[in-house]
């Protein structure tokens, strides 16, 4: 994959002055297990406290598109699309929790903060 | 949009004296997207602790129905609708959570408070 | 209506040695709403920690009932009730929640505390 | 309005062989009560076999929102939409229900089936 | 109580052609047990196949809400509503379901129809 | 356990007319094992079409009271209920189901009809 | 594993002359994948009208605890249980459903009925 | 009744070293109203942290029966378990939920914690 | 896309004397927009009555993933499903279900049937 | 039982510098009963920060399955699992829960933590 963070948006946060909070829920995510090829699925969380920018939810349903093909552990993957949305929109404080589904009948939910 | 302020109304707080909550729920909540121009559906939940005012409830559905044929992104519609209350009401504490349906398989909820 | 209070009846609590929590939910009340003459329905939750005295239920029940033929707003009645519940049963902290239906499009939902 | 018919657009049913049912809900329709002037909403379910076409989403979403504006009854607005929906696609069977919100403490339901 | 079909107001059939379903659903119906003299809480769903007229639903709400002080069983209200009804619209079809919240630990449906 | 059906009183049908369903869920009802002595719960579920009698709700509560001494397999209670029933009210038609509450790691449904 | 059947037990039917439903849900069904050799998990409801015999159901729970050391294709072990229980009750109908758990992101229910 | 703090057994806590939570949920408690001598119903959640004692659950099983026949009301009864449970088990902590069915349309709930 | 025929596996049924039903929830189904190209998402739920042979779960998951870079619109693929799956199994009678998320604000379900 | 211990296999976290959690949710284990020799069920869900290492999955699924054959009371089970993952995987912090099914008509929850 090339570098997903460059598909990422923002556009200028036009309440600066405040501190609120926008959840973003992405029922729709999918990619691929790196050890075994077979596809992965969850929702992904975000919730996010913006400073000056906030993402822009086109840009960023193909930022996370660019996972379709990837292959990513639940761990890291959570942790990297944290660390990319930070890096893009810089938030005040952020929270991204990936819940995957069910395989060999274990669920994981993945959770990860900034700062 | 004349200045939809105008619309809301108040009546006095029979119990200043204490410091209690109103939850108003309003699921029918419909604006129109800028960018698309497609029609935007949701749910405003208002929160707050009266001071000396309420907002009166059949002026708040005449101003949310102002939105109907208004353009409005998320962020801004949930911080707008928030100011537009605290101005008319001076509320002690105020929030107001916009959860809007999906879009291109995104879901959003901002949630703005005072002060 | 005459006084409400006077048919709110209570019992000695047998354990004031001990702060605990007494939950009790009326999802029959129902009363007027005074300015269309319309009935208003809704679930009143009624959450107190007793000192010397509990409220006795078929005596809270006819209280309840007193508001059927009775005008009041959603704000009203349920500070209202507050006030009447804790005179007459001098609790520790009591909390009323007033959950009322739907009129308009608008549920309302009024949370009032003691002290 | 101008004729809502003339949006729907339709494309050749692959499969005309074959009965099959395709179901279609849109949960966010929204016209104006012809009385008081107010929104309504609702949810409308389209459940058809189709013969030799099928309705395009696209058109019956831009179809559908035509309504926005529209004074329109809910026993009215369901059999119009029947009669536009089978006049454009001549099915072989077809239902429109449509599940409109609480007005007054009531909430109402109509289905129409053709033929 | 005054004859409570004097209240129920009808409007022509605008699709008389069709045999369609209309369902309306009153949650909030009160009424007074006969022998107690307490008050009785229920949810009332009418559904019916108009032939020439439809209730006009505010004419309906004023004749439940004529209940309201009214002594009446369970299986006597569900039926006369029925009777009052069939009267009033000389539907197709109609069945009425009264759905009565628990009482001494029992709970109530009765359910009648017209033909 | 002395005869339960002379618990049983009935009252006059007033619709007889009519074929309509009368539903009757009692969650609360209680037994005792006779293998085990342990105590037995669930929910008995009544729908009947009356006669020319209805089953009074108040004998009823007693009669179904009058178990929660009794020895009772889930089977037999289930169809004695039935057969008292039938027999007290001569009802047209009568189903008896009795959901029992999971022992052992196994869940019971009894549901026996007449005629 | 020795032969299942012969854990089974039976009692009498006391209601002969009765057509009844008896309906058992067992929701702690284990058996193990003969391919991978990994537990497979579901809930087996059995449904019968019995004739001159019923299952007790502490041998049933012995039966079924028989299956958590076998290898068992959900087809298999749904239709050898049905076989089982037909030929220890000689029952008038009887259908066995096995709701299996997720594997590899697929669910299997499988449903077989006697006669 | 007998004392039913003599039914109650212990049983060593093997994890002495660890502050850990146990919650026993018991959805089948019955006991008599002692006013109306009526059955009552409920779910009682016992939550507590052992120190060197956890509570025997066939105890506490026949301890929660010891109430079937008795008179109790629902605070009384509340506060009583958590008392009995204290005494046999010298908990760290204990909170003892009554959540009783609804009796007159009023729900209640007791809770009471130890220390 | 290769023929996804090829990649589907069959098992001898071993219960041919007997009319059973095997339901497949296939909860992770993604394909592309023919249109868009984005990703669509879905649930398919097959059902069927093998009479030789019984579909292999293993290849019926690879299958299904053949479409997760296909374009197929939602009419197409569950009518191809079923045709290739008849085609494979030659079962007794099948049903496919696709039931596809919200795309604009609308919800589409697909059932198609052999014979 | 051989040490469990020596199942549990653990990869290095690739976010060590970040503190965040990780819940494993396991509704498919499985034990022995040690008094009755009766299975047990439960649902496991563990919740973990990780610091330099992971449990890995495969390794968990096999180390949960080597209690299927193993007597186990549910204060055991859960707090010895914390202790094996904690040794295992030295997070640091670790809850683990065990949900247990009704035994008895009592459902019984266990909680504990690391540190």
């Amino acid at each position: 994959m090339s570098d997903p963070r460059a598909i990422l948006d923002t556009f200028e946060n036009q309440f600066p002055g405040r501190d609120y909070v926008i959840e973003i829920v992405c029922p729709e995510f999918t990619s691929v297990c790196p050890m075994t090829g077979q596809p992965d699925f969850g929702t992904l969380t975000i919730t996010y406290t913006p400073d000056r920018t906030c993402v822009e939810l086109k840009s960023l349903k193909l930022y996370l598109w660019s996972y379709r093909g990837e292959g990513a552990f639940h761990e890291a993957v959570t942790n990297r699309i944290l660390a990319d949305l930070v890096a893009a929109t810089q938030p005040r404080r952020m929270t991204v929790e990936g819940d995957f589904w069910v395989r060999g009948g274990i669920k994981t939910v993945v959770e990860a903060s900034y700062p």
